[in-house]
């Protein structure tokens, strides 16, 4: 996969992504991610990319010509290596709202670039150059760099041979459609606090059931719209149905109390 | 302000942290932001800070030790700046959606915490040093860092003094409680594309219309859920009617050709 991001400040992304899977993947060829300050593809003699907007308001906007050449440029290379234009995204508190749905989308990708933002905002043409707006959540933030680099972990996660251990991805939150089931490691007593006992029985067969039993509690009581009653298996409508007479005998205890 | 970072991958934090408002704050004196590597105190002869997990499953876990004895030293820290223990807080898919309410909760705060997993998971102990958990959304991460950074980036936004011109923040998204109307900056003609007529008028009432209509639309179209008709002015209630018969007209015709 080629990720294309085209940014102000290029160096943000050295930290992040060399520590990370993300600079991992680089490293295995799974991925090449080059970035491009969309500054140097400015035609202003002082290398400017902003402007006051029109019809007043606070702050400086991007100005559409350096990020439609730097974009062109990229598109160029990225053509060179024969990959297709792909989706270019913009991180925007209009886009759509970004998801393991959406990660999943983007990994079956070739190509995809990113537009970064930052500051007040942009010019409105500049979104006529993009397939995707997306919405990390209902929050402000400075720029586009940390959305754009939370996405991208998301997504190279996904990509086949990127993740060492290949049964990490499926387990996971949501991919499983539950939230995980809590974990214990060693000491099997931690300063008074205990493992419980059935993870350290040896019988696997109720350790699984355990497991299960607490994914479906946990997103029972947190997350109680994430759970799919169509789908789940009769095992799990059966322990879904012990959770429930359980946590509302704990509420009268705790109401009697 | 004090933020504590706890983190396996310090070195992250130091690329976004600074060439962002997160560094012109700690420049200016409004944030400190010490990262500590919690495996700086593992008690573990080889550093170690996860192991297996018990009951079987991939990956490892990170351990309670290491994170508990870190988090002590800081705090340690903290009290002897005269500063509370403060939120202790870790990003996890089970936990409360990080949005604009909650960044607005941590800048009220002197001392702030982030516990930053990594890859599969954590020993659930560690979830009792644990006063916030935080989802920033239904994806999966190989780690906290990322979305550390980012509810740090728009926290900090928040503290007074921070953003250098201070009409920046209300006007946002979210804080005005509807999204941005759109915005244009120079040149008026970009290769054909041209800025709408009113915003070159010179009339500032119509402008301020237009902006309030405009923005008024795109949340309609895009995220109507925003739109809290309560506390809508008598103006923005007729603003909203008159987008909906132009919206209502547009599927009109759109159905009809």
């Amino acid at each position: 996969m080629r990720i294309d991001v085209l940014s102000l400040f290029p160096d943000m992304f050295s930290g992040p992504m060399h520590d990370s899977i993300v600079g991992k993947a680089i490293e295995n060829g799974h991925l090449t991610m080059p970035v491009t300050n969309f500054r140097d593809y400015s035609t202003n003699k002082h290398g400017n990319v902003d402007d006051y907007p029109f019809g007043g308001g606070a702050g400086m906007l991007l100005q559409p010509q350096p990020i439609f050449d730097a974009l062109a440029a990229t598109q160029e290379q990225a053509a060179a290596e024969g990959l297709p234009k792909g989706r270019v995204i913009l991180t925007d508190p209009a886009g759509v709202t970004f998801d393991q749905h959406v990660a999943e989308t983007f990994a079956h990708e070739e190509h995809l670039t990113f537009l970064c933002g930052h500051y007040e905002g942009y010019d409105e043409r500049i979104r006529s150059l993009v397939t995707d707006e997306v919405s990390l959540g209902d929050f402000v933030l400075t720029g586009g760099e940390l959305p754009t680099m939370v996405m991208i972990d998301a997504t190279v996660r996904l990509l086949p041979g990127v993740l060492g251990n290949a049964e990490s991805a499926p387990g996971d939150s949501f991919s499983s459609g539950l939230l995980e089931y809590p974990q214990y490691t060693r000491p099997a007593d931690f300063r008074g606090m205990t493992v419980p006992d059935v993870l350290i029985s040896g019988n696997h067969q109720k350790i699984a059931e355990w497991q299960q039993k607490e994914a479906l509690r946990r997103t029972y009581l947190r997350r109680p719209d994430l759970i799919d009653h169509q789908h789940l298996t009769q095992q799990q409508k059966h322990l879904l149905a012990d959770v429930r007479i359980e946590e509302e005998e704990k509420r009268d205890q705790q109401s009697r109390s």
